[in-house]
């Protein structure tokens, strides 16, 4: 499972999987990493940043599928279009590799990993370190938000197989 | 010049050319188009739709530049949000292919067409063919825009080099 966090600045990536070790399924920090975009740098060459960086990383990882931060809607129209400009080649690099992309809102990133929709950075970067059995807390915050979107889709996917085992 | 009217829906595109006659140079209309977006698929599918087309057509027409209508901050945060993704691939296309990209402002492209920075969309479709003498109103809007857009790229590139040849 590959997580993207998007943003203007820093867009941060993270790679988690399960492994089986016959108790409990691990969740095992496979990957992480942060693309950091100069502010100098005409538009376009940002995004082609963005869209090379995390094209190579999928083909280096070959994850099954990808997850992404949804939609922030309290931000104004400007950031709110610059954002969707690098969320566009980023949804475009998951796209051309024909992978699925699943969409989660920031409340149920922080609600699956934290437990609490309004958690802070710090609380997410410190239960992703645990979650994941990292020595370190994950560096920047970017990646440990994309660490995060990853987890969170591997628990909605975990719980969604129980409550199809139960049915 | 190949220009590009970005839309969640429908993204015209539109290709002039100035030919030297001799006398006072003239604006061409080589082509235009509209990429149709289904609404009912997955977002990562029309962007790669709107990215491929794009892509397709800037091989096809070979131009040297790329202008693209500039942020519209007035409309809410979700649109914004919506039609940057859009941007976003479209600026990617063109940077995938090393072409220098302009950006204009609505109010820009109006004045420069219709001469009057609040025109309507009928006023800008009128212009444009009068402008590229077209023996009918470009259809559909969005890419009578796109040809708008390319046209105020060029009316622009011609005002520059005759305040260099004043001086």
């Amino acid at each position: 499972m590959f997580g993207i966090d998007c943003g203007t600045e820093v867009t941060g990536y993270g790679v988690v999987e399960t492994c089986d070790t016959g108790r409990q399924p691990r969740l095992v920090c496979i990957a992480m990493g942060a693309i950091r975009l100069n502010k100098k740098q005409p538009l376009c060459e940002r995004l082609e940043q963005v869209h090379a960086e995390l094209t190579s990383e999928l083909l280096r990882w070959q994850p099954h599928a990808v997850a992404i931060e949804d939609v922030f809607y309290s931000v104004n129209a400007k950031s709110a279009l610059k954002l969707g400009e690098v969320r566009g080649v980023a949804l475009l690099a998951a796209a051309s590799r024909g992978l699925p992309v699943a969409e989660y809102a920031p409340l149920s990133v922080k609600s699956s990993v934290v437990g609490y929709g309004l958690a802070k950075k710090e609380q997410v970067q410190f239960m992703v370190a645990r979650l994941l059995e990292l020595a370190e807390l994950p560096q920047p915050a970017d990646a440990a938000d994309a660490l995060a979107i990853a987890i969170c889709h591997i628990h909605r996917a975990q719980t969604l197989a129980l409550q199809g085992a139960a049915q």
